[in-house]
């Protein structure tokens, strides 16, 4: 086990809550290019120096503390939601940070850190590493543009004479990210640490249904074609179908609903919603947008309603490295016996891209009632050390 | 049979049509007060004039062509909705207009007529009516403002001088308003007379499910608290649980819904939609009011959400005169044998208000397509005759 120090690690957790600290709670405020954000990560290259690695600024902004040679690379991101804990991807750069510290310091191995620049998206998805590892184009960096209309280009200029080159995916021999579960598995069973199977696969797409706008006091219910009628047995009826199909760690969602022309007096003529759903399996993924797609055109046709399928956003399952995953175990069961579990990620990390370049894995720590994104989010220390010391044991098996 | 003039009733009803144009199909955009509305109800006064009734613009701005001594009083309105039709109050007023001056031509019965100011509820619920009934009390029409900010009475003082004093409801004795049906059930049925037996009482809530807001790919659908969920599986059982109390003539509808935070990967955690209900019968309406309240309450502890119920609107159903309706009703049989029914207003009129001070009763000729308040409303000009002539029918046996 490599001799992490958990009070410094904490230590370090809370100086970099102070950067853009929300003032409510311990909540952080430090979206991507902001002066927060861009203050915490010259405050992270210091630590970096001062650990002996080598501080590079890649052309998106992600901080790189580099061991010389090859070397394990670890960490997560240090942008937040405009609301944001102060958690989240800060526990996997702070992590990374105290165990490569502690590996230089005992002599080996080498362990390289990374913060990733707009973890958070708001230029994107996963932005920082989606850029370096090829998932987002370089063409296409240049046309990102955020909710508020700011390029990133622009954003990007703040950080100034900072950026340098790309790093060189090679000489890492694998990513090991920690973060908070940022769900509430392990909070409600028990569990203190989380080994990640698969970040699941994401398909969304908006289903529109069409029927005949009317007064809702003159038109009997048997002459209606009511579009909200329509998407509550759509929504009864997939509840149903799905059952044969999915396991209980796949997930589907009806989050977005907007009924039209939405008035207490008229039978609704149109109706708007979001299906969404994740499954580590890309063939369940298929076989339920199947169902998805016959259950709405049988709706359709028992009800006379038309129909209509958005354009459907897919974000492929990533396995995590069978490898690293049996190291991470191993230690999750010296470190926390019987309190650990193999689990899925049904949110998207950095660990994602890094699949593309290198074996990846990922480590989770409950989140105090599930909460995330939020001022609110928090985990219990005794919780954050136990994640810092099965990284320091997983790292110590792994070498370089 | 009162001799009516059926092309002079088609030909007042399109030059009526003619102010206010709306240039789409036959079209018209004549709200309560504006220019094109106190041009209308000039013309009608000149109409009334000509037919030797003596005209007077009530408080509101209602016109009343007034028969000497004792009459039965007939018509609807001739403000409409934004975008509203030709025909819809249009009708009443003018086969009001036709029957009273035939009558008069013929020596009798003595009939009045009205058009009612503000039917479709720039400044409240059938306004004009209201007030001059009581349902809407003095003190209240003061503070009347429409949904722009202009009150009652900035928007009324372009009537100017007209306005005089209300009228004494005890000249009349009865009121007959003959409207199309906004509905598709006679046209759908090949019905071409309504002979309508109650206007619907009607009954108004905003339910509202709060349950717990969570990441759509981190929360096992187990953990889930999902205020559209509680919304759809109370939708599906208060179906199933009104079956046993409605009557093919009530309705009910959710028409406005409202997710929160309404994100394609966030479950929501509120909810809050409208359900609203209207049938003839009080019992039943509020029968069905505790089986809303028993369903969602259910629905709420079953899937572990918390509820609140808005304020409720009630508005109480009023049943047509009796007398009036055998007469209508014999009048249909001999003008439309076997192509008419009893059957109930789903939506509100100036007779609901009328009923209050006079015997009433109502008159639906068939909507195409069931379509109104849209400027493609219509009626075939055959089927606006046949009302004309069951009016002519059933007035020369009521007298006056």
């Amino acid at each position: 086990m490599i001799p992490v120090q958990p009070e410094r690690f904490l230590k370090d957790l809370h100086d970099l809550r102070a950067i853009g600290a929300s003032g409510v709670g311990k909540g952080v405020v430090r979206p991507a290019y902001s002066e927060a954000d861009i203050t915490a990560r010259d405050w992270l290259a210091d630590r970096l120096r001062e650990a002996g690695l080598e501080v590079r600024f890649d052309p998106m902004g992600s901080v790189f503390g580099l061991a010389d040679g090859p070397s394990l690379l670890m960490g997560s991101h240090s942008d937040t939601q405009p609301e944001g804990g102060w958690l989240d991807g800060a526990l996997g750069v702070i992590s990374a940070l105290e165990v490569a510290r502690a590996a230089r310091e005992a002599g080996g191995p080498a362990v390289s850190v990374v913060s990733f620049q707009d973890e958070e998206g708001r230029f994107g998805v996963t932005t920082g590493s989606a850029a370096w590892s090829g998932v987002l184009p370089e063409e296409d960096v240049g046309k990102l543009v955020d909710p508020s209309g700011v390029s990133l280009a622009e954003a990007r200029s703040a950080m100034g004479a900072r950026l340098g080159d790309w790093v060189d995916p090679a000489r890492f021999t694998g990513f090991v990210e920690m973060h908070i579960e940022q769900g509430p598995v392990l909070d409600q069973t028990g569990g203190k640490i989380g080994v990640v199977e698969a970040i699941v696969g994401i398909r969304d797409m908006v289903i529109r249904f069409e029927g005949q706008q009317n007064h809702a006091g003159t038109t009997p219910m048997a002459m209606r074609r009511d579009a909200f009628q329509a998407l509550s047995t759509f929504n009864q009826r997939i509840n149903d179908h799905f059952r044969n199909v999915v396991t209980p760690a796949t997930v589907w969602t009806v989050g977005h609903v907007s009924v039209h022309p939405n008035a207490h007096s008229v039978v609704p003529g149109k109706v708007a919603f979001s299906m969404q759903w994740r499954d580590g399996d890309p063939e369940r993924l298929a076989r339920m947008e199947q169902i998805i797609r016959d259950t709405a055109s049988e709706v359709a046709g028992d009800m006379g309603l038309s129909l209509e399928f958005g354009p459907m956003l897919g974000v492929e399952p990533v396995a995590m490295d069978a490898t690293l995953r049996a190291v991470l175990a191993g230690a999750a069961e010296i470190e926390t016996p019987g309190k650990w579990r193999h689990m899925p990620s049904g949110a998207l990390h950095d660990a994602s891209n890094m699949a593309r370049l290198m074996p990846a894995a990922m480590l989770f720590v409950p989140s105090i009632g599930g909460i995330s994104h939020d001022f609110a989010e928090d985990t219990a220390e005794p919780d954050l050390v136990s994640g810092l010391n099965v990284l320091a044991r997983a790292v110590a098996r792994i070498g370089a």
